[in-house]
Formats: structure tokens, C-alpha cells, sequence
């Protein structure tokens, strides 16, 4: 008996994910198409809330509303929370007012928040009139805080305790409020004023003799956010400190919520996606690729595209300018975009790396001399590697082998100079950019690869030139 | 009195952090200068652990060993664990061999391997000589799991239980066992071979009656990693289902370890990194960028570097065969920088906004046509307006504004339709390589903004002669 008991978790529990869920997906359909909304029913609740709104992702529009209203309504929330928001919406035009009165009063306050945020005006008006009083009061107060701070994205659902209790009386706390708290493994200690005193930790609390009070364990040194503070540095202080959770205060340090690390993973992501778009030049997007428009892609992409080629304006009027010195040595044009890229590249390497230091805490505006020192050295290898390596390639590939009269051992010098001048100032300058940026408090990611590619275009031309005239005495 | 009280407590915790941080560091270096060891370790033990290790590196080397040898032996395994390899190895020097065996044991065995992973090896068998038998055992065991594998980032201390317990044997479990774990509140029940059966939170516990057996509570839906498994697939499921632990198995699934977030939240960070790093042309570190070493930055980006500049031999190529044919129409080199520039940028938005939604898991491989589809719709647009905004230009400031003779109607045409066709290729092509790699196994970052820019280079060049050719007849 208790053998075959194991043999039968150790199926359900086998290694091959991938596999399974498929199999799990396909046996769903299955039931579907057979209309056994009973057998499915019982499936679904059995299953993480995450991989039920996955399923019903997949359902075409007709039927995806029906199995959804199959959910008890617990699960029915934790499912909608895990919607996107197109989703959610679906499910809204699909069920009655007070189908979704219960949904919204059993969703977490923040879950509720985000998901006002992202929705159309009119569905949201339906969504409010639909909860009750006290859960439109919270939501209201909620979409007040500033998108992105600290404030929008707590939940009021923790547990507080009072310092004079004993560990048997929080225990009791917990037991009678704990099941609708997100979490309750870390209580927050407030005094009659809600001003927060302390917290202490359920593990505390199993370690402790009954009798203690409160007082006695708590810990009143507390890493805390303020309302207004931004999401970034929320989550910051989670992965520096290693939090699980983290209180939010008002000005007068009284308690008004708290945030839970799973909805700081979220903001990690979110923040780097943004990161990572606008280091490529584009606008930062809160939707995911594949729901955004191509109307709404091409408002984020061509601004800087327009600004980009626009500005490139200035290399046209040097290459203009210097036309007939060019003329004279026509072999010098062939080798112009490769330093345009070769200075190009220099400069994202040193931006990126710079932005992705300052953005994770490694290096601050205070170290703008030690980074330059640093990236200063650096381009002086880099510059001299592939100057040394281009001269050999010029005369060998370039002159012997492709048989470009053109390259003379004064070309291959002049080209290979400019590119040692040309990488030390993309690198110095890809590096000090996003520093001024963030000094003088600017994003300095809009600061990366685009906007120093624009700028070395320009002077590595002026360098190459400058070089030129020295060297070939043109 | 109760007034008082919650007027010290309300200083203690106002909102002002960077000021406060700022103000104890000072103090604590007063004490320190005034070699008041007593309140400086008594300051020191009553902070949290990521400021005292931020405060000992602030220290001189010297002073800072003899400072941290001022801690009580837990603060000290923990302050050790929020160091970087550098200051981890100046205290191993620095200490006796039974203080440092104390440190070892008294490390959770995920950071114990952390640090074994980046020490030098001389520094590295010290410490496993310190260490207890039963530490170096579990040390070298995790040792041989592959790095960056769940296995890596595991740690072995975790509560488990078995289904016929009641849920007040298991609190007295996790009383006798809890001081030393990780994480108390998922707690993992295992069979008589070890193997997992599944999963109960401390919060079904307290919200259980006393005498409840454990398989009653238990949820055997757990969602678990196997030991060789990416530590990205990992963090992947974390941010997916919302998870604070998960559980870690062997092939035959017996619980091995669990990964807790704060782990996975480092992961998160790390892997980011590596593609930004990626995305930019460099090889991706482990390091940060302020501890590594010139010749390592040098190693890293060089490569790419060379790389790029060579193949950039392809667009001198095309450059040097059709000189005469620009000798005809001077003005048109002056805007070959514009023209690569522009199908660079378009480029490198479509494969980051790819590699993103890739490693975000929001596209998949088998949606390449659907992207293909979208991007090519957005590069019309894209292309379309950079192509018109082009014109208007070309004619007004170049033409009337510069008075460059050569801006005719016509090279302005020339000019502007290679922007569209380049900017379509650029962005069909962007997204389509991550797409590609993917498929082929390959990480899709290295695909990124470098080497698109390169192909984009060399095509865009040729797409601009063709069509000058078409339209000047030249």
C-alpha cells in the first residue's frame, strides 16, 4: 500500500516539466471538447493558478469566458490576477456585476491596483461600480500614489501586532487574521498611532516561550520604504538586504502597507526591460512585445530614429566640407564606416557597462575619476590591439591581396592611428556620459549606444581627417 | 513614558535613509578612531549585516580585519557572506584557522560555495582544512553540480516532515530544527526514501487545528527544480508562480536542497547582466565591473572588437569596387554614414525588443513568422516616415539652407528610398537572427546590436548603390 501510494506521487512529481504540462494541456482540451465541465472543473482547481491562466490564454474567445466562470472563486481571482490585461478584460465583458464584485473583493488590493492601471476607462468605471465600498475606497486611495512608487505597488493585507502582546496572543493574531494576508511570516509592530515600532518574524515567534512579549523580540531596526519612494530603489533594498517584504510608511512613519517580494521580481524585470530599451534607442513600454500594436512600436521606436538620422546631418557636412581632400587620396573613403564602427562599438561596450554598474549600485557618480582612469587604460589596450592588427590586415589583405593600389603603407598608418585616438575617445566619453546623466539626474540609459554612437560618428571623422592632413600632407 | 518611547523609536526610523546611513558611518568611524571597541561592536551587532560589511569596506586594510574580529561569531559568518572575494580573502588571511573553521561552519552551505567558487585556491584549501568533516563533505558534494545549475545555488538546510505527522509534532520540529534553516516557512514533506511528497506552509500549520495530519495540509502540486537545471529556467519559475522557495531533486526525486529567492534574485541580476554585456558586444563576467581588472575589461571586449573591425573589410570592399561610380556623384558619400547609422539603429531596436520578449519568455521561437510579420509592418512605417522626413530635408537645409550644390531632387530621392528599403532589411533581419539562434541552441544575445550592424553595413551600402544606380543612371 504505501508503496504503490509513492510509486503513483512519484509520477506526478517526474522530472520532465516541459512533457508534463503539455500532456496536462492537451488532457484539458480534451475534457473541454467533451463538455465534462465536472472532470475539468475539479482539474483546474487542482492545479497553480499561473498554469490555469495559461490554459485559458489558449482557449479560443467563445469558450475561454465559460471555463473561467466553471472556477470557485477563490481560484477564480488568483487565476485573474495572473491575466494580462487583454484577458481581463474579456473575462469582464463576459460575467455578470456581481460575478466580478466578488472577483475584485477577493483580489489583493495591489493586484487590484495594477489591473485598474492597465484597463480602458469604461471597463474600469464597471470594475469600481462592482466592488464594494470599502474595496473602492482602498483602490481610490491606492491610484493615488505615483506610478512607480513605492505606493502603488504595496497591499494593505499584513498583519500587525502590538508590543505589549505575548507570543500566544500573536499566534491567536494570526490564526483568527491571517487567511486573507499575503504574507504573514513577517508581522509589523505598530504602536495606538500606527507609527511602525518594530517587526518580528513568525520563525521568532516559533522560537519563543509563550510568555514572551513582543517587546522583548522584536526588531526595531527596519529596513522601510516610504510612499513616494520609487520602485527601483524598493528593489534595491530587497536584493542588497535579502528581504522577503518590506513595510511602507506615510511622512508621519506610520504603517499603510507592505511590499512582497514577488511583486518586486516583477519590477526587476520591468525596470531592466526598460533599461535595455532605451540603451537601444527605442521608448520604454510597460507592454510586453507581443501585445503591443505596431502603431504603438512605431511611436516608441522612430523618435529616436528621426533624432539619429537627423543629427547625422553633421557628418554629412564634414564628409561635404572635406570633399576634395578626400578626392586627392580616394582610397581614405573605403575605410570610413569601419571606423565609424569600430568607434561605435567602443563606446557602447564602455555606456553599457557603466549603465549596468550604475544601475545595480556597483559604481556612483563619485567615482566618475576611477571609471575614466579605468576606461582610459582600457581604451589605450583596445586602441593599440586593433591598430596593430589593422595596419598588419591593411598591407597584407588590403594591399597584397586584394591588390588595392590605393592602400600605401601611409594610408594603412593614417587609418591605423585614427583608430587609437578614435577609441579612446569613444571610450571615455561612452563612459563619462551616463555619469553626467546621473548626476545631474537624468536616465542614463538614454545616454547609451544611440546618442555616443552619433557623437563618435562625428569626431572620429574629424580625427581620421585631422590625421590624414598630418600624415599624407593633403 | 509611552510618549517618550515612541519618540526615540520615531527617530530611530525616519525616512531620510542615505542621511542616517551617512551620519552612523561617521559615528562608527569616530569610535573606531578612538579605539572604542566595546561600542563600536556593540553599534555594529545591533546592524544589519549588508551595512556592517558595507562599513568594513570602507575600512582601511589595516584596521578592517581587527574590526570584524570584534564580532560575535554568527554576525561574523554572516557579515563574511555579504562580502566580495577581495575582502572575503583579506579576512581569511587575517584570522586564525579555528576562527575561520568557526565561520565556515556557521555559513549557510550556498554561500560557503559561493565564496569557494571565487577564492584563488591556495585561499581556498585553507578553508576546507578549517571546516568540520561533515561542511567540506557537503561543500565538495556541491562543488561537482554544474555551475550555474540549480544544484550550485541549493542550499541543504531545509525542515522536512512526514505525512503522518500531526501538525503539533510538527511545530515542535520546527522548533527543535529551525534556529539553522534558511527558510522555516515552506516546509517539505519527504517519504522513508527520501523522496519529495510534497509541500506545507507554516501558514496552513497555524491555521490548522493541532491534531490535523500533516498529508492531510500537504499540497502535492509542488513545482520543483531537478539539481542540473539552469539556475535561468529556475528564476524563471520563481517570477512565473510566484514562489519564496523551491524545492531541488535528484533523477530518482529525492529532495536534495532548496533555492530560496533572495538567491534567485542575485541569479536574476546576474543573468541580466550577462546579456546586456552580450547585447553590447563584450564576453559576459562574472565580476563586477568595479573589480575587474584592466586586462580583463581588455580581455572581454576585445574579441568582439576584432572581430567587427575585420569583417568591416566587406563594406571597404564594396566601397573601393564602385569609387569611380561615387567619383560621379560626389555627394552622395555624404550620406553613406547616415544611411548605415540609420539601418544600424533600426536594427538593434528590432533584436533587442526580440532578445527581451525571448529571455522574457513572452515570444517563443515557433512565433518567428508572427514577429517577422509584425516587424516588417513596423519597418514600413518606420521607414516610411525617416524616408519622407528625409526628403524634406535633404532638400530644404542641405539643398537651400547649406547651398550643397550636389543635393539634387533626384539624390535625394536616391537617398531617401534606400532608407526604406535599408530600414526594412535592418529590422526584418534584427529580428529574425535572435529568432534563429535560439532555434539553433544559440544564446540569441550574441546575435545582437554588433553583428546586425555589421550585416546591416555592408547590405545597406550595396542597397544604396543599387538604387543610385536605378535612379541617377550613373
Amino acid at each position: 500500500m504505501e508503496d504503490k501510494n509513492e510509486e503513483r506521487e512519484e509520477l506526478a512529481l517526474e522530472p520532465d516539466y516541459d512533457a508534463i504540462q503539455e500532456q496536462r494541456s492537451d488532457e484539458l482540451m480534451e475534457l473541454l471538447d467533451r463538455h465534462e465541465a465536472k472532470a475539468l472543473r475539479e482539474r483546474l482547481e487542482e492545479m497553480n493558478e499561473f498554469d490555469v491562466a495559461e490554459f485559458l490564454t489558449e482557449i479560443d474567445d467563445a469558450r475561454m469566458p465559460l471555463v473561467f466562470r466553471l472556477l470557485s472563486k477563490e481560484t477564480a481571482a488568483e487565476v485573474f490576477a495572473n491575466f494580462e490585461a487583454p484577458e481581463q478584460e474579456k473575462i469582464i465583458n463576459a460575467i455578470t456585476d456581481s460575478e466580478l464584485a466578488g472577483i475584485v473583493d477577493e483580489l489583493y488590493v495591489d493586484d487590484a491596483v495594477d489591473m485598474m492601471e492597465e484597463l480602458p476607462a469604461n471597463v474600469v468605471k464597471r470594475v469600481m461600480r462592482a466592488a464594494t465600498p470599502e474595496t473602492r475606497n482602498l483602490i481610490n486611495q491606492y491610484l493615488q500614489y505615483p506610478e512607480d512608487s513605492a505606493g502603488s505597488i504595496m497591499t494593505s493585507e499584513f498583519i500587525d501586532l502590538k508590543k505589549y502582546m505575548s507570543v500566544k496572543e500573536a499566534f491567536a493574531r494570526i490564526r483568527r487574521i491571517g487567511e486573507d494576508k499575503e504574507t504573514i511570516y513577517i508581522c509589523f509592530v505598530t504602536s495606538a498611532t500606527r507609527k511602525l515600532e518594530g517587526i518580528v518574524t513568525v520563525k521568532d515567534l516559533l522560537l519563543a516561550d509563550y510568555d514572551t512579549e513582543i517587546s522583548e523580540i522584536m526588531d526595531t531596526n527596519v529596513i522601510f520604504a516610504s510612499t513616494t519612494e520609487d520602485q527601483e530603489s524598493v528593489s534595491e533594498k530587497f536584493s542588497d538586504y535579502d528581504l522577503m517584504v518590506m513595510p511602507v510608511v506615510d511622512k508621519e512613519m506610520r504603517l499603510v502597507g507592505i511590499v512582497t517580494v514577488d511583486d518586486v521580481i516583477d519590477v526587476m524585470e520591468q525596470e531592466t526591460t526598460e533599461d535595455i530599451e532605451k540603451m537601444a534607442g527605442m521608448l520604454p513600454s510597460d507592454t510586453p512585445y507581443s501585445r503591443t500594436s505596431v502603431t504603438d512600436i512605431w511611436k516608441n521606436r522612430i523618435p529616436w530614429l528621426l533624432f539619429l538620422m537627423l543629427s547625422a546631418t553633421f557628418t554629412s557636412m564634414i564628409l561635404t566640407n572635406f570633399e576634395s581632400m578626400l578626392a586627392v587620396v580616394p582610397a581614405l573613403v573605403a575605410f570610413i564606416p569601419m571606423l565609424m564602427g569600430t568607434g561605435g562599438n567602443s563606446g557602447a561596450q564602455s555606456s553599457t557597462a557603466v549603465i549596468r554598474s550604475l544601475s545595480l549600485g556597483d559604481i556612483e557618480p563619485r567615482d566618475a575619476l576611477k571609471v575614466m582612469w579605468k576606461e582610459w587604460r582600457v581604451a589605450l589596450l583596445c586602441g593599440a590591439t586593433l591598430s596593430l592588427v589593422n595596419f598588419g590586415k591593411m598591407l597584407l589583405v588590403d594591399g597584397l591581396l586584394l591588390h588595392n593600389d590605393g592602400v600605401t603603407v601611409l594610408v594603412a598608418a593614417t587609418v591605423s592611428l585614427s583608430i587609437l585616438f578614435i577609441v579612446m575617445f569613444a571610450k571615455v566619453v561612452g563612459s563619462l556620459l551616463p555619469i553626467l546623466a546621473e548626476k545631474l539626474g537624468v536616465d542614463p540609459a538614454v545616454m547609451a549606444n544611440p546618442l555616443i554612437s552619433t557623437v563618435t560618428d562625428a569626431v572620429s571623422l574629424l580625427i581620421y581627417i585631422y590625421i590624414a592632413k598630418l600624415i599624407l600632407h593633403i
